[in-house]
C-alpha cells in the first residue's frame, strides 16, 4: 500500500502548513520561564480524529477528548498545557480540564465542545488554574497563522524533549494540493499501545470522519505503536488530527487512490513524529530500527521486535557498542512467541557497514573491530529474518544510558 | 499456610548445610582468574526437583536437567560453570553438556544420567571443554564436606553478583531433625517466570518426588517468580532441589503438617535466595518490597506488582529518592489490569517511618521531606490497597542506577 514518499514535497511552514489554521505559544506560569501552553485553532470547524492511551489510568484531558470523539463534535480549537499532566486529580481535575474549554471557547466565540484539552507535565497535582485561565485569556489574541507563532506552539509542548518535533508536508489529491501539518512531544515514557506523547497533524483535506479515523487508527499502528523508549505507557498520550477541508479536493469517502495518497502522507507525518521521539529519547545516544522479516503474523513480529527494544540488557549492550546478539535472542525468546531457533538471521548495519551475527541459528564468526566500527554510528539497524511466515514489521527504539537514568532520577524534584 | 519461621534455626554450614552432601569449588580457566566451577555431590542417589526457565531460547544444559527430571533420574552430582552459558551454541552445545556429565560420571562411578549441569554467563560461545574437563576431574577429588568446600562452590557460580549468596536451614520433622542448604547466583536477567538465576537446595528431607516437586512448583511461584530486576529472563534459569533423605524422617508422602513444615524451609531458602538476588541487582541501591491487598486474585496482583517494579521510570525515581507516586500509579495502569482507581490506596515504608501518598485514590498531602528521609533507606515497602478481591500478593524488585548501565554497557567486552 505504502507508495514512495519521495513525491510529496515538505512544506517549511512545520504545524502550520495546511491551510486556514493558526497557532500560538507562551508562557503562563505553570513551569517556571518556559513556554508551557500552546493554542491550534482552524478558522472552520474541523473533523476530528483521535487515538488514545491505552493506560487504565486516563488523564482528565482525555477523557475530555475521547467524549468528544465519540459525540462527533467538530471542533475548532485545541489547548494544550505542559507542566502538569491533570492525570489523578480526581472530581477536580474533570473541572479544570472543563474550564480550560470553556475559557478558550468563550475567547474565540466557540461552544465549548468544539476545544479539545490536552496536558502533559507531572502526575497527580492540581492543575494551578489561575495561571492557565488567564494564560489561554492572554494567548488567545496571539494566534496567528506566521511561522514564529507555530514554533512557539510546537516549543511550548515540549517537556524533557530536546528538539523541537514539527513537520510539513504537501501532496497533490485529484490534481488539488493538500497540505498537512504537524507537531508532536514526548521523550520517555514512550511505549504504546497507542501514543505515550502528544501528536498533532492539522490538514486542510477534505475527508469524512470515518475515513479520517481509519487513516489515523492505521498509521498509528505502523508508527506510533511501534516505537518505545522505556515500556512505560503515559495517562496522557494522545494523538489528534484536525482535517479542515479548506484544500478543497473532492471528499475522500472511500478507500482508493485519493485514500492513499492521503494515507502516504498522513503516515510519513506520524513516522516522523514517532522516530523523532525515539531519537529525543531521554538520554538516548543511539536510534535503533529493528526489521522482522518472515513473521508468523504481524502482531507476532510486533512482539518480538517489542521485546528485544525494551529489554534494558539489550539497549545497555547498544549504549556500550557491544554486538550483543546473545541478548537480542533471549529477549526474542521471552517474548512469548514461538520460532524456530535454528532458522534465525540476524544482521547489524549502520551507515559503516554491515555484519552477519547468526545464520541458521548458529553464532557466526564476525570481527569484533568492524562490529564495533559499525555500532559507533547513532542509527542502527537490527535486521531479523525468521522463516515462520511472510509478514514484515519494523519497529524503532532507543539505547539505555546514564543520562536516562539522571533524567528520570531527577525529574519530580 | 505460612507459619512463623521463627522456630527454624540457621545453620552456619551454608549449602552443606544437610547430611550426606559435598562440594568443591575451582578455577579451570573459562574465566581469567576468578573460580569458574562448582560440583556438588549427594552420597547416595537423590530426589530431584527442578523449575526452569521459561524463555523459548533453553540453554543446552537446561534441555539435559530438563530431560533428566522427566526421567525421573536419581541425581547424585551437580556440575555447574559460570563464565559461558552454553545458550545457542547448536548441537555442540548439546555434545559439550553430555560430556560434562560423562566426565563428572566416570570420576564418581556414576552414571552419566545421575549428573544435573549447569552454566551460566555470556551466550553463544561454545565452552572451551578442554578446560572444562580437566576441571571437573580435578575438581572431583577435592569434594569435601568442610565449610571452605561449600564456601568456594558458592563463589564459583557468581558471575556479576558481588556477594556470595548462601543459606542453611535446621528444622525438625516428626521428631527428627532435618537440614536444608541452599546456594544461588543472579543479579542481572532477572525477571522469572521461572527463576532467571541459578538456584540449589540440599536437604536431608526423605520426601517423595512428587511432594518435592509440588513443594518446589509452589515456593518457586512465591519467590523467584516474584521477583525482578530488569526484566530480562535469561536462557539458563534453574532452580534444582536434591533431597537424599538421610535425615531418616518417615517419609513425607502426602500434605499435611509434615510437609508444611518442610514447605515453610523451602520456602524460607527460596526467598532468602531470591531477595539476596534483588538485593544484589545490578547497579542496585534500593530493594523494594511491592505489597498488594485486595488484589482480585493472584495473578493478578501479581501483574500489577511485576509492572510497577519493572517500570523504568518508577525504578529511577528510586533511585533519586523521590516520592513519585505518579509513576507508580501510571506503571499499574498499564498492567493490563483494571481496577477502580478511586478506591486506590498506596503508602511507603522504610526504618525511618512510613507515609500515605494516595488514599481513594486521591493525592494526600504530604510533607516531602519525611518521604525524602523514608526514601534514603536501602530497604523500602511500597503497601498499595485496592478493593477488588481478598488476595494478598508480595513482590520484590530493585533501583535502576547508573550503575547498571555502566556494568551492562560493559559486560561482555
Amino acid at each position: 500500500m505504502l507508495e514512495r514518499v519521495d513525491k510529496m514535497k515538505h512544506n517549511k511552514n512545520g504545524i502550520l502548513s495546511a491551510k486556514g489554521f493558526k497557532a500560538a505559544g507562551g508562557h503562563t506560569g505553570v513551569k517556571r520561564s518556559k513556554k508551557d501552553m500552546a493554542i491550534l485553532y482552524s478558522q472552520v470547524p474541523a473533523i476530528y480524529a483521535g487515538a488514545f492511551t491505552t493506560n487504565h489510568v486516563k488523564a482528565a484531558p482525555v477523557l475530555w477528548d475521547k467524549n468528544l470523539l465519540t459525540e462527533k463534535s467538530p471542533i475548532q480549537a485545541i489547548v494544550i498545557n505542559s507542566g502538569n499532566a491533570n492525570a489523578v486529580t480526581g472530581n477536580q481535575g474533570i473541572e479544570d480540564t472543563k474550564t480550560m474549554a470553556k475559557t478558550c471557547a468563550v475567547k474565540l466565540n466557540l461552544n465549548t465542545n468544539q476545544v479539545l484539552i490536552c496536558s502533559t507535565g507531572i502526575i497527580g497535582q492540581p492543575l494551578p488554574m489561575e495561571k492557565i485561565v488567564k494564560g489561554i485569556e492572554n494567548l488567545v489574541p496571539t494566534l496567528d497563522d506566521n511561522r514564529e507563532s507555530g514554533k512557539n506552539a510546537a516549543e511550548a509542548i515540549m517537556t524533557t524533549d530536546t528538539s523541537l518535533k514539527e513537520y510539513g508536508l504537501i501532496g497533490e489529491i485529484d490534481g488539488v494540493e493538500v497540505n498537512m501539518g504537524s507537531m508532536g512531544k514526548g521523550a520517555g515514557m514512550i511505549e504504546p499501545n497507542m501514543a505515550t506523547m502528544l501528536g498533532f497533524v492539522l490538514t486542510d483535506v477534505n475527508i469524512t470522519r470515518e475515513m479520517l479515523q481509519k487513516a489515523l487508527s492505521e498509521a498509528v499502528n505502523l508508527t506510533f505503536n511501534m516505537i518505545t523508549v522505556d515500556g512505560d505507557t503515559s495517562t496522557n498520550d494522545s494523538v489528534i488530527v484536525l482535517a479542515n477541508g479548506m484544500a478543497g479536493n473532492p471528499i475522500i469517502d472511500k478507500e482508493g487512490k485519493a485514500y492513499e495518497k492521503f494515507f502516504n502522507m498522513l503516515f510519513e507525518s506520524l513516522k516522523y513524529l514517532a522516530t523523532s521521539i525515539v531519537k529525543d529519547g531521554e538520554g538516548a545516544t543511539k536510534f535503533l530500527e529493528v526489521n522482522i522479516q518472515g513473521a508468523k503474523s504481524f502482531e507476532s513480529g510486533k512482539r518480538i521486535a517489542k521485546s528485544i527494544l525494551t529489554s534494558n540488557l539489550v539497549k545497555t549492550a547498544f549504549f556500550g557498542e557491544d554486538a550483543n546478539w546473545g541478548r537480542i535472542l533471549a529477549a526474542m525468546g521471552y517474548s512469548g512467541e514461538s520460532f524456530n531457533i535454528n532458522k534465525v538471521y540476524l544482521n547489524l548495519e549502520s551507515a559503516r557497514g554491515s555484519i552477519g551475527l547468526l545464520k541458521g541459528g548458529v553464532p557466526l564468526g564476525f570481527s569484533e573491530e568492524k562490529a564495533k566500527e559499525i555500532l559507533e554510528e547513532r542509527d542502527i539497524k537490527v535486521l531479523i529474518k525468521l522463516e515462520e511466515g511472510i509478514e514484515k514489521v519494523t519497529a524503532w527504539g532507543c539505547d539505555l544510558s546514564y543520562d536516562y537514568v539522571k533524567i528520570n532520577g531527577d525529574y519530580r524534584t
